[in-house]
């Protein structure tokens, strides 16, 4: 796991994971573990795990963290401030997210549950997906006209993990 | 299971489940269905299932579906057009969605490998959360002024799954 | 899956499944659909399945359907009558039957929670095992004599899995 | 487990299941033992677990063993004669019996993967079940007279599991 | 699975392994057998299976029997004396003995909970490992002189597992 | 998670987990953590998970880390140096242990695959064990004399396990 990690992208953070396409002797053994780096204001963004549950634990800096229940949960929001030492939970596919509001670089470590969590990242998968889902699907499922998606569609989607 | 289903709401399209919150007997056996009635033009908005694989059969009429692979396949979408009788798979916590591409009604029938599968409607769970995510992350994540959050935050997410 | 399925066979009634052996993309995911259409006075006789749990819903038509369970609960027989739009749950491993009572075909559609469920109807597998089981033990199990069991194994068993 | 069981039955064998309705300590280690004692001739009758695979060893004498694979594989038998020592295996869900074919009594000991197998013997469950299975499905399913399943409806079905 | 077991060994006692890699039939079944055959006096010392629960059933003799709770439970010992019938239970990855306490031989056969359960011997594993652990590790792990730690590493262990 | 961890102690290390005893969040998650402080020379003694596989990634310091495979693979020890960003796995019911081997203080964080892992330490199950094993067991298992075995379960064996 690399130790000096730059984060001067557009989201001002990176993941670096340690799964079982980069350590093979994670097979059969269903667990693996991701670094975040965040720049001051940098941001996880809302995104989920399709295979993991996570455990994720503050090293350095001030994160405000939050996941999002499902809909017969109402869709209520979760959140909470982290300081250093501060541990949070995000269920199997819950869409969560991490945001530096410290003035500082802020670092965590995560405990994925499979070997091959996968990452899915709300914007990405949905606005720059290839190739992309038609306009007719997002136009009904956003409420915004074909402009606003044509110019989703448009935006070059940084993928954040390494 | 209801058999006259309505669909005349904002999406044209209504989930009828039963999982084990419908029907005790269920419990343990780790499956449920689901019927999903569309009006002509209705939409099965992008959503996934957090603890569930899906297998649909299409009942009646002519249905686009298709799901959008996580970032390590790089967002790959893939797609098909459904008649009559034919199969498809989502695999579990993969980001899909069904429109009604046919001039009438159409009914698919949909087993999911879990007795309590969960279902997250992106634009409801991102822009419709109780209590709304800081618009702060959103502009970041989706690349938009604060407006258009604004905007999307203030809409009705109608959730069609009864 | 067939749209047009014929039933004119013994037990007047025919199942289509699409498990991991029809449709590859199910591989890993836990789960399969199967089709059971009736004719008038149609039977799926009974059977079970040794890897997976069933949950049916009724298309059409009416049945007469049942389970019986283990013997540590004295094979107790648990019967329902389903019409459009029932469901009905089969747990794993029991043995279980569906009769059209209705006069006119019936359908009905089951999700399996295995990728690969496997079928094992009784009377195929006790009477028209290939080679035979030895009769002594068919005598003494089913406490009749060697003519009946004779008459058994010689019928031709049909097995309504296509 | 008793040590001097028995045999003197219809069936010429008796089954002492220790699972965890015996010994609360399984409770979920997933994993039973049973022990089979037969008389000269004595059969344990056609049976499956319903949610066990199961390893069977002789400890004395000499047993005809088989199981019957599901339709799939065209039901085929699987036979062993088994002297002292040897080993065979039940998989989840496949109908099996053992028969002594030795001249003294004989003595086996299975290990079944739950804590709470369940055993479902063909014989009890399809013509002993309470309430009966309605005549026409038996009628249909086994290809006999109503005579012949009036006749089997009325016998009493020991159950060799104590 | 031998019969005439021989257990003139340093340790009095041969364990019968039939795991997958002695039946391959076991495969993806989740269970295997051992039969343990102990001289008087003779021990099956402390060890755990890394991958299974165990259960017990005494076919001849007496044992006492034990394993030692994690540390979390205060390392608390469970222990039982165990006739001809007896059962005793080893949850899985907790460190567990049994010895002949009778005049005869005894002999024992234990159900595991994984076609390849492994086991580790504890002296074997800590004093044996090839290459030998560090002797500082061990120094301060057991609290004894580098004197004792050498001659304990210059030991022959003795593996009873066939 | 505490984070300015005292490592005073006879080992020099302190192992501070977020189990589901410790955040009742984690209950069906599968997933834990643990922080692990070690003094210059700090040693976390040899032990294992009985219910988890670990991954574990170094934060400060320089480690040597290792574990012992069971008995069927000859018990052969696998050892690493790590440094600041290294990664190593430990699978289920693997012995094993860390030494801090550096001039400073050292810093891990594991990850576990259980919301319970448990943790056996082998000195203290073995020779601490409330009440002690039976010295005839010992002096046979360790090959050592009476005398031996009765210092070591007269010591003071210290969990390092907070």
């Amino acid at each position: 796991m690399q130790i000096d990690i730059p984060t001067s992208n557009p989201l001002g953070s990176t993941v670096t994971a340690v799964t079982v396409n980069e350590l093979l002797g994670l097979n059969t053994l269903g667990i693996s573990l991701a670094r975040i780096d965040f720049a001051p204001k940098g941001l996880n963004p809302p995104h989920f795990h399709p295979r993991a549950s996570e455990i994720l634990v503050v090293l350095e800096g001030t994160l405000y963290v939050g996941f999002v229940a499902s809909n017969q949960n109402n869709n209520r929001l979760f959140t909470a401030v982290l300081n250093k030492g501060d541990v949070f939970v995000f269920p199997i596919g819950q869409i969560h997210f991490q945001l530096n509001v410290g003035y500082d670089d802020a670092v965590a470590i995560a405990g994925l549950r499979s070997q091959n969590p996968g990452v899915t990242t709300i914007a990405n998968a949905v606005f720059g997906s290839n190739p992309p889902i038609s306009p007719e699907v997002l136009i009904k499922a956003f409420q915004v006209g074909g402009d606003v998606i044509k110019y989703l569609q448009n935006q070059f989607w940084y993928n954040n993990n390494s």
